[in-house]
């Protein structure tokens, strides 16, 4: 039994893991943390979870968290992360951050979010896609879990890197996501009033997401990579749908590279290839930590399509598919 | 042409007062104002406006939009109006009151609301429901324009209000109303993560729009009326329905009452009774200054459904209403 | 290992009970039938179950169903599951129908269904409410599962039904169910450009859902029960939520109501009675079997607020913590 | 004053249209038909309408409605319009179709659609997009109204055609529409269950627009062009958003882009350029007949978004502002 804390348990992310390790019966989870006025009952604070957990949520503390957990789960914002994981992890304890603290080199960091408090331990975070990296998850002390359009674009290009770096080619990626994926806060552009009925593009090519995959598929193909990515906001809760243009010599043999993607992930417990030509929709994964991925060719195009829940492949589903890893359980405990 | 201003310009209520301003051919807008740091071109901060009015909206200043104007639009939450409307009053404006600072003798105010600051005026107000009070209207220097729930509540009863009190029946009423109706501000329960695929009935017989209506009905039936009044907040952007329940002797002859409605608002632009037995739906008024009503009687007990936008004969179409009776204008202009 | 069968499996119910079942670690589902025109994976025709079942969805074939299943669910609407009920019975199955065949008297089920073709097998059925008749259930071979709106409310109303009889308080019910309620089918009334945006009152009064409660409270009561029941359509894909009005001299102690509400549930795994004056909302048991009740007594009434999932405590989570009872294992087995 | 009949008034494209046609002062509707078991009120299909108009829907007769109307518009699904509007030109009636039936080249048209059976007057059929044709509309006897894709797809990059097919780029386009694009029948993958929190990529780069789109757009060139188009089902009911991805030489100076789109549309009174380097948003369109556009420059290449409610200027609203320019009407009239 691995005991674990959560710290930002009441965010959409927060209250997902939970979700996610009461499933898990390898895992006892020991301590919640957020931003509280005064302790209290988390099953008060989020109803859902009365009858199945009695912790009781506090404001941080580093030693009592540190002390009563192995792992320590950080569903945080970023900047936010980059204060508490080098205390827990001078602690010795295992840290699976889920913000974007310890996804890119400082530099990049630095270029697109702000100051980095903690560039000492950037390079010991093991970004978290296990499709990726799973044998360096294994015995990982720190993981960084991806962001949630990264893995959905990430996991759609992979199979295929080496041949979009060696055409040159610069895939256009159109993202949609749900509204949880801004977390959960009290923001104007957020309220219902302005996300219902509505989509709505923004930071087009701009995105702080699109150096994480660039950094990601880069270090893949062993070669820069440059991609075009434009994200959308959907009036849905949950479920993120990246669509991928791809035009070039390599791309023309679509059945080909189905068999590609096919192969790559044929024993992947958590990606699904659909059949060739066939696109998933985001209601078909919405509660699950599936990535489903589609495949097309049509008027001299390559057409991807790739949908996760933002809230499991996407964040919270994806951290504990590392906890599973890193503490050697079966990887699909407490998942769907 | 009558000259008008809109203070509160970049709330829900107030871009929709815009809205029906626009199209109505008998009034220039000459003033938009709004909590706002800096004057910045009305159609900048709604681009929905682009082309439309070239408008800059500012912080309210009382002087210049009087002397702007000849009717002056408070679309302020409450507290507010109650800090402005006497000063407009006093130099000669006509004011209608969106808020629900003059609803409400002060007692009454007071209990449901807060301390009231100008309860000298309160008694000055109309109550800017038409179907109740069009004579008082047309001359009227200052209107308080009736709340959501209590119009699509109080034209429901209205026409039974007789009967009701005299057979002492306490009507249940189970309102619904979408998210618009609490404003346009940062909530963390507006979110559309909070809204969206849920319901929440809240402040349970408790709501500050139940002795209004209770006021509102009282008055006309000359003796007290006394009413319980739910609501719960929909996934919809626009509309209510209220769902009202009547038990009684008088009530058994469900087709007498529906004449006696019918008959009621023969002669009513912007109320209309369905066939008997039908019940409208929140779709087929939404976007329309319409209040639909339907009656049916069965299993020993009477129910009526209204129906009205929120935004429109709720809030910002009524006003207009308002504004084109006070005005002598047709009281359909601008108005669908 | 207990050999399950679903009939109907292609509809919103078959699909979450899959769900159900696929958690289940005590269950093995062994076929899978539908109205198909050829036998198809069911992983192809619901893509969300790739990779976790390879069961060939088929026509319905009583022998063969019989012979691979000990347990059989018929999600199916009502009239279907009366013709092949008897026939599964006749082979010494035991069945689980969610529809209504089975739920009334046969002079009942005539009113307010259609002609019954298998009367002698409805004494046999036994209500499978777990939280009333657990003990039956526990022997049965036939169960016939609640109706969704009847669970919300017959939860909501069972601990108070002595008092409501012995007072002859008629409640009234006005509850609001997402559109999955309807069921998976081409119908126009049900298309998103209709529901999204809208509410719907339809068969006020009048539902056929309403004889199940009154019939099950009835029996409960030992003493004829009169309710008012009127359901809304929601948009949103699940939930239902039943706001309940009474009004009596005997629900004046509402902190005592809430207590014999609270002692009545003390031991049950699936109803959570909100702390008093506190309501549930339909987000908090989205996509659990949780039947959450809360309790307040405001201006002279006591309004009771009842939520469930339909899919889930209102049909498939039901079903098989039916199955869980009947079959001896951990009520919760497969069930948040 | 003109006398017009809408033919398939009962879709959501005929039932907005006689929104548009309400607020038209200059016109008279004096027939509505639609397939429909007897003659009933229109008001009584759609009570949104009662009291607004009193006119009796009846099945079609040609006959009838040619002897009542100047203008016939065919609010039809296409196979049905080529029926229908040789009668009626034949009989020198004005025709506005907005089915697909006119729009294209027979030969094309028979690829993507079906078998023409009326090519004789294809070429008679003026393409209604008033920011392309006005000069033609103005003395046409018979309109085809653009498809709702193609109108947001064509004037985003009208002002920008010859540089695209000078250097040969070939636009990305990324459509995102609402569901009453499809139209108003019962079809299951349009039922609330189904569409609510998915979204659905379909036909992608197959879609029936994207000729139509290339058509117009080498027309306006003089030379072919070459598009990948995929569109989207959002779950809200009505807008479209198109996303266009632009890499080229021609395109890095996207400031001047933004001045030749600005200039390009100078005069228009439905489009509306926003400030560079801003995109609108649906929510910002729905309801008027605006076509709002956005250009931006950003990681090598130009990004534009056009955005249009399918229902107005996608469909009803351009049909009247057709309607407007043929009869010499300001062409704003009834429209916002």
């Amino acid at each position: 039994m691995v005991r674990v804390a959560v710290v930002g348990a009441t965010g959409y992310t927060g209250e997902e893991l939970i979700e996610c390790l009461l499933r898990n019966s390898n895992v006892e989870i020991t301590s919640l943390s957020a931003l509280i006025d005064k302790p209290t009952k988390f099953s008060s604070l989020h109803p859902r979870f009365a009858g199945r957990t009695d912790i009781t949520c506090k404001e941080l503390n580093v030693d009592e968290v540190a002390e009563k957990a192995d792992v320590v789960f950080l569903a945080l914002p970023h900047t936010l992360s980059m204060k508490f994981a080098p205390q827990l992890l001078a602690k010795g304890k295992r840290v699976i951050d889920l913000s974007a603290d310890y996804r890119l080199p400082a530099d990049v960091y630095e270029k697109w979010y702000t100051g980095h408090l903690d560039k000492g331990n950037i390079e010991k975070a093991v970004y978290g896609l296990p499709e990726l990296n799973r044998k360096k998850i294994k015995g990982a002390a720190f993981i960084s879990n991806p962001g949630c359009y990264p893995t959905s674009v990430i996991l759609a290009l992979l199979p295929l890197i080496k041949l979009i770096t060696a055409e040159g080619v610069e895939p256009i990626i159109d993202s949609k996501s749900g509204a949880t994926g801004a977390g959960r806060k009290a923001a104007l552009s957020l309220c219902f009033g302005e996300v219902d009925q509505n989509l709505r593009c923004y930071k087009a090519n701009e995105h702080q997401h699109m150096p994480e995959m660039e950094h990601v598929l880069s270090n893949a193909a062993g070669k820069a990579v440059k991609l075009h990515f434009t994200p959308h906001l959907l009036p849905i809760r949950r479920g993120i749908m990246s669509t991928i243009y791809l035009k070039g010599e390599s791309f023309k043999d679509a059945g080909k590279l189905h068999g590609l993607m096919t192969e790559y992930y044929r024993n992947e417990p958590f990606v699904r290839i659909r059949p060739f030509g066939t696109f998933p929709e985001i209601l078909e994964v919405a509660g699950t930590n599936y990535c489903d991925i589609g495949i097309k060719h049509a008027g001299g195009i390559t057409i991807i399509v790739s949908v996760i829940d933002n809230l499991l492949k996407g964040a919270s589903g994806q951290a504990t598919q590392n906890l599973n890893i890193m503490c050697g359980f079966d990887e699909r405990t407490g998942l769907i």
